[in-house]
């Protein structure tokens, strides 16, 4: 299968290198015929070129590969690759989180494949493993640790006591985190991971700004020492359940039980889990990002590809994002606790903090954001 | 695809359910013909025989699926199989542990499959991942929790004080242990399970008996203690690494560090990781066992067959299994420590136990073995 590869950055120099190595029968099936890069410099191998139309026009590539990251260009490399009669693989989890029915419409009229496993959870198998397992049985609900940057940051402040601001930079120079950290931080990044999640688990598309998304930037000793006190470890925690007309997804900080497995996934390290009729609760750990863990996963797709693997031509039903029945209790630090609705409140944990009765996780966002607090922090809080 | 199950009990009631309920199109593809069952009361449904040889002499049955257990007639119904040129699929480790390379020989002469999901990690989708992986990567070790009894003691006799005794009893009372349940807390179940681990991630057969095995049974609370006091969690853990002209396996309790995600997988789950070159470590977690996850495992299995998925007919090689440079530091309690070798202690615990200096777990079994102690505990210590 000949392979056009777009962008050539960590994952996609990965990609390349673990082509190019022909180690196993199946990566001997597969062959970089094009690389696209940014600059001269970096044209240091005869396939490598600027122009994306090199790629995306040449008739003798059948896959495209993208790896470069951001909303533009890549997503309109994506659709005209499908346009062209090209399959596509993506490790853009943004891009595919926003433009996915778009997309996905384009493979299908085009009857070629869209695959993304890198996109979602770095090395773990796990759109792979949603996949097979459907083979069998419905997916009721999945659950993770999805963004390595946050747990390496929680893993450090939980095991060192340190503050948040320290660690946040101590990631940056290990080049865990970017200069802007807001995706890893914010929760944004897990946001778009459970969109594709939904995607592979239910079938469904979601518009990403539905989801309630709640992230660790707040966070401080306080909470760390809270956590300490009652047992807890606090992780970012992506979520997605199944239901007749909606899904209810929900990014935020948890602090879960020191015994569950979650509280003892270490450092960059993401874990899935999800929940099926005759499987039950299987979980998948591994590394959620990393040059050649990624690569890995993108090769697999391209493998996939190569061998026909594909199931049945996917549909997919647009849902809307609601809480539905679910509730959960809620640990809430704000200087505004005056504004927020007392007959919610259990229990205080000092002035400026308490824990709240059970609520629904959507009631709990609109409280959230209606205290109008940018140094707020929110935390669900394990039974 | 037209199946014969052999065996209805736990597994092989599991897998007629799924199947029978046709929910998906994978399972669509897949039809039970015939059943082969004990006696005449088991016989409900119209596909039932007591003769083995309805099904082993059909030639309409393209594939039979074998969840009987035991060494004997499994062994010879499977074998019979493949020369009718039959694929079969079973859940039985010990059985395949015994004798894997009569039967791989067979599936290659008569080319047809021999499958194995179910009979190790039950609902983990483990061989499946360690195949899967290899379409890019060599594996490089294996490490797990590969039994739930033995892993439901220790969770409960490690969270509520419990003895040995009353826990096995429990165990027994849930339908968690045998009556006889040395398979489960000798290590017994566990070695055959690493042989299959080996032969899915090293294509490497090996002599059950050389692997150094040892259980849980004679673990007291003074372990427990010793545990609580350093930070550790007691777990069943088998190995497996690979060699040039050798394969490293060992089965033994290990104090792993409570902060290691072995040490918070509770009660009947089974958890396992590999390593590989460019995937780097993942661990999967799942239910060891039960009727439903075990025979999700199995239809698995038929549906890769009914798929035509078989990656290119494997071969294996037979390795002695030895040690290497492989060392550890273990723990000890005897009647008789006055005829273990002092240079090798490191440090005393009370009169009957002490802390092992760095060993090879082949010297350390022969020195287990030649104490000639029927209540001495081993466990190996993590550094």
């Amino acid at each position: 299968m000949k392979i056009g590869l777009l962008g050539h950055g960590v994952v996609g120099s990965g990609v390349r290198k673990i082509i190019d190595r022909q180690l196993s029968d199946e990566t001997k099936q597969l062959e970089i015929v094009k690389i696209l890069v940014k600059s001269e410099a970096e044209m240091t191998d005869a396939r490598m070129t600027l122009d994306a139309d090199d790629i995306l026009n040449d008739p003798s590539i059948d896959t495209v590969c993208e790896c470069m990251g951001g909303l533009e260009p890549a997503h309109s490399f994506i659709k005209k690759a499908l346009q062209e009669h090209k399959n596509a693989v993506t490790s853009n989890k943004k891009m595919l989180a926003a433009f996915a029915e778009e997309l996905f419409a384009l493979a299908q009229e085009n009857h070629v494949q869209l695959k993304y496993e890198a996109a979602c959870g770095g090395g773990i198998p796990w759109i792979h493993e949603l996949e097979h397992i459907q083979r069998i049985d419905e997916i009721h609900y999945f659950k993770g640790i999805f963004n390595g940057t946050s747990n390496y940051i929680l893993t450090r402040m939980n095991n060192e006591n340190k503050e948040f601001g320290a660690m946040i930079k101590e990631a940056q120079g290990l080049g865990y985190a970017e200069r802007d950290p807001s995706d890893d931080i914010d929760g944004w990044d897990v946001r778009y991971k459970t969109v594709l999640s939904s995607l592979a688990a239910f079938h469904t598309i979601v518009d990403p700004e539905e989801i309630p998304t709640f992230g660790i930037r707040n966070i401080t000793k306080e909470e760390i020492a809270f956590c300490h006190e009652h047992g807890y470890v606090c992780k970012l925690i992506g979520s997605g359940a199944d239901h007749d007309n909606f899904v209810s997804i929900f990014v935020r900080p948890c602090f879960v039980k020191k015994e569950d497995v979650f509280a003892s996934i270490p450092l960059n390290y993401n874990a899935l889990e999800c929940d099926s009729d005759t499987l039950g609760k299987a979980v998948f750990i591994g590394q959620g990002a990393g040059s050649l863990p990624t690569a890995h996963a993108v090769v697999q797709d391209l493998i996939a590809i190569a061998k026909h693997e594909h199931a049945s031509m996917q549909t997919y039903e647009h849902k809307p994002v609601s809480a539905g029945d679910e509730q959960g209790v809620f640990y809430l630090r704000t200087k505004k606790t005056a504004l927020f609705n007392p007959s919610l409140i259990d229990h205080r944990i000092g002035s400026d903090a308490f824990v709240t009765k059970k609520i629904s996780f959507m009631d709990m966002r609109v409280a959230a954001e209606s205290l109008n607090d940018e140094s707020v922090f929110l935390a669900e809080v394990a039974e």
